[in-house]
């Protein structure tokens, strides 16, 4: 990783540049819709199946009067698809900008960087990233695991030509391990989320993002002159692109990544997460003012049971660059993947269900936007953050809670 | 249905025709590929996993002598994702063209032909597809579909705004009881693969299939030009586009259209069935030049337990405009499905598993595209003709067979 000192100022100029280094190697993944989603978003009071009031959720703050009625906005989805990213997460993007960063890094190739490799104890979608943007460049990649690691997981770490290094499965053990691989090959460390240039990689899905949909909206209009059709509602306002993008909060590297995208563009960046068991760290830190340093969640979106780190709140908070958070529960969430794979017909990991589910089933949020678009409503982006999910898992959710969550 | 007599022509011009009459009702659903899965494909022979061999199959025939070698051709590997398409398969290309063919056959919507509407007696993806194509133009939809079919099966086919009319569930019922409603209200009957009109709709994806192949090829090109770059392999000749394709073949109306499709191209296309008691009718069929009439199946691939029409026919076997057929075990065809959503992320049914199993683990074909295309290798479309699955079955499906499948 290069010095976090060195890195470029976090901005949507940067976020622009990075896009530009890592072009060559990652995907432009596809955006896509679903009407009967959009519809289905708009709809979800009005008996379009079971909604959250079905599990006595609703009301529960009323204090017992009667039920609020549901929020009704207006809403168009839109979906970022970086499960089809390379390693099937958009932590490719990141990876990948650290590198070419480190590769520019004064000194550091000609000190023989490249055999000296980098290093992270990340055992997730950030090592496989890493180890294919290691690999592409001829670098040596070390990823330090706890010995008690899935096999699978192993076996593909090695296949994308890293060299596996045991530990302990505690983060005191790995950190140790991490820290002896540094002192005897030199490597350097790349972090999963925490630092500038991780941020910056994970933005540019941002850029596409706010591109593609504004692309396809222009063709939208320009579909509707030529056959005289109209979308299913009327449009007050001249649609251009999005108005919010929803993105899933883990570690905040990607959410904050996204939020300097927009900087400036008048779009507003929400963050999403699961409430389980105090997994919704960032939005209780971004309502006190303090940032959560330990979660210690087995929610079922597991790419999001780690706390916010310290570059991302800066982004988030500080500079209040995200415009809010919103939680959803676990049932909520497979809810949400459930229609991801029967309507969008999409493999995606549960953690990106959770900004599906906030739109469709966050009543704060829906009263939001109610309140907020009006008749118009909002063109609100999804992101997908990837695609690894195993496939006995996914079988076993879907088996045991096909009641809940049809 | 128009009557047949009044088609066009099956010819390449006519299915041409066709997705001009459909353009804009079906989706242009994306091609996507995978280097992953074209690296296994050129290479599943040399310890890529188990393959076919772990259970036995391999040397069946060899009369217990040592194992032939395994065929290494040269796959680089396109999907056609009809999973994306409207209705969530290939399905709705056919039904939005039988019902523009039945709008302008002279004097049915002068004689109140949108009143007396359509028929089927099909329950699956095509009633969905007719419902729609129906609903899309003001025009009744009836199906007739056996009163012991799972309730969200009924549901989704109303939600598309068609009347469901219950029958018993032999053919024989369902028959009598699509007479009935013929004669009650005048409908004209929609069949789902055996008619003109519908074949030349299916093949409108062959079009799209090899305009994208080639304009996606055209830029790999572009690429290697301007980083100087190549791709895996070196290539003798210059690639331009799909050299084969492979189609699952149930009742045949798609595989015959994309034959048409690709007919004076030099394209080859290839049909592909499970050999499961006995639903390889269609490879039968073709190898005896007698047409098999029935088929009576538990095949996975639940899309193509259907026996091959006589319309299909005519284009397959008499104008000899497909050049072969292979068949996969059900083993096979759940590995496919298993690296369809780990690699490709995608949703899709067991029956669009069906061809990509060929591909990996057809000997004969395998052994044919290595003679046939030798160090060059093949460009090979993949037809992924649906995602419609029922999750609960998917799950377990996946858990059951997750030791042999993996």
């Amino acid at each position: 990783m290069a010095d976090p000192s060195t890195s470029p100022p976090l901005t949507r100029e940067s976020v622009a540049a990075a896009r530009e280094l890592i072009k060559p190697f990652v995907h432009r993944t596809p955006v896509i819709t679903s009407s009967s989603l959009s519809a289905l978003a708009s709809d979800v009071g009005a008996g379009a199946g079971p909604g959250p009031e079905s599990e006595g959720e609703a009301g529960a703050g009323a204090g017992g009067g009667k039920a609020k009625p549901k929020a009704k906005p207006k809403l168009r989805l839109w979906f970022k698809c970086e499960n089809f990213q390379k390693v099937g997460a958009f932590k490719a993007r990141g990876a990948f900008h650290a590198v070419e960063r480190l590769k520019r890094e004064p000194g550091w190739l000609e000190g023989g960087g490249a055999k000296k490799g980098v290093v992270t104890h990340s055992s997730g979608n950030h090592a496989q990233a890493l180890s294919l943007a290691a690999r592409a460049n001829g670098i040596h990649a070390y990823i330090v695991m706890p010995s008690i690691s899935a096999p699978p997981k192993i076996a593909a770490t090695k296949g994308y030509g890293a060299k596996v290094v045991f530990s302990g499965s505690t983060s005191v053990e790995r950190e140790a391990v991490t820290t002896k691989v540094i002192e005897d090959t030199g490597a350097r460390l790349v972090p999963p989320y925490d630092h500038p240039d991780i941020i910056l990689g994970q933005g540019t899905l941002g850029l596409e993002f706010q591109e593609q949909v504004e692309a396809m909206i222009a063709e939208e209009h320009e579909k509707e002159k030529t056959t005289g059709e109209k979308g299913g509602e009327t449009t007050r306002k001249k649609r251009k692109g999005l108005d919010a993008i929803i993105a899933p909060c883990g570690g905040g590297g990607m959410l904050s990544g996204v939020a300097l995208s927009c900087e400036g563009t008048g779009i507003r960046v929400f963050g999403s997460e699961p409430s389980f068991q105090g997994a919704d760290d960032a939005k209780r830190g971004y309502e006190s003012g303090v940032r959560v340093e330990a979660v210690s969640s087995l929610t079922v979106a597991d790419g999001l049971r780690t706390p916010l780190g310290r570059v991302p709140w800066s982004v988030i908070y500080e500079r209040r660059l995200v415009a809010g958070f919103y939680s959803v529960s676990e049932a909520e969430i497979i809810r949400a993947l459930r229609l991801a794979y029967e309507r969008l017909k999409v493999v995606v990991e549960p953690s990106s269900a959770v900004p599906l589910a906030v739109a469709l089933y966050n009543e704060d949020f829906r009263a939001m936007v109610e309140r907020e678009a009006g008749e118009d409503g909002w063109d609100v982006g999804i992101v997908f953050s990837g695609g690894n999910v195993s496939l006995e898992a996914l079988g076993k959710l879907f088996s045991e809670n096909s009641e809940v969550a049809k």
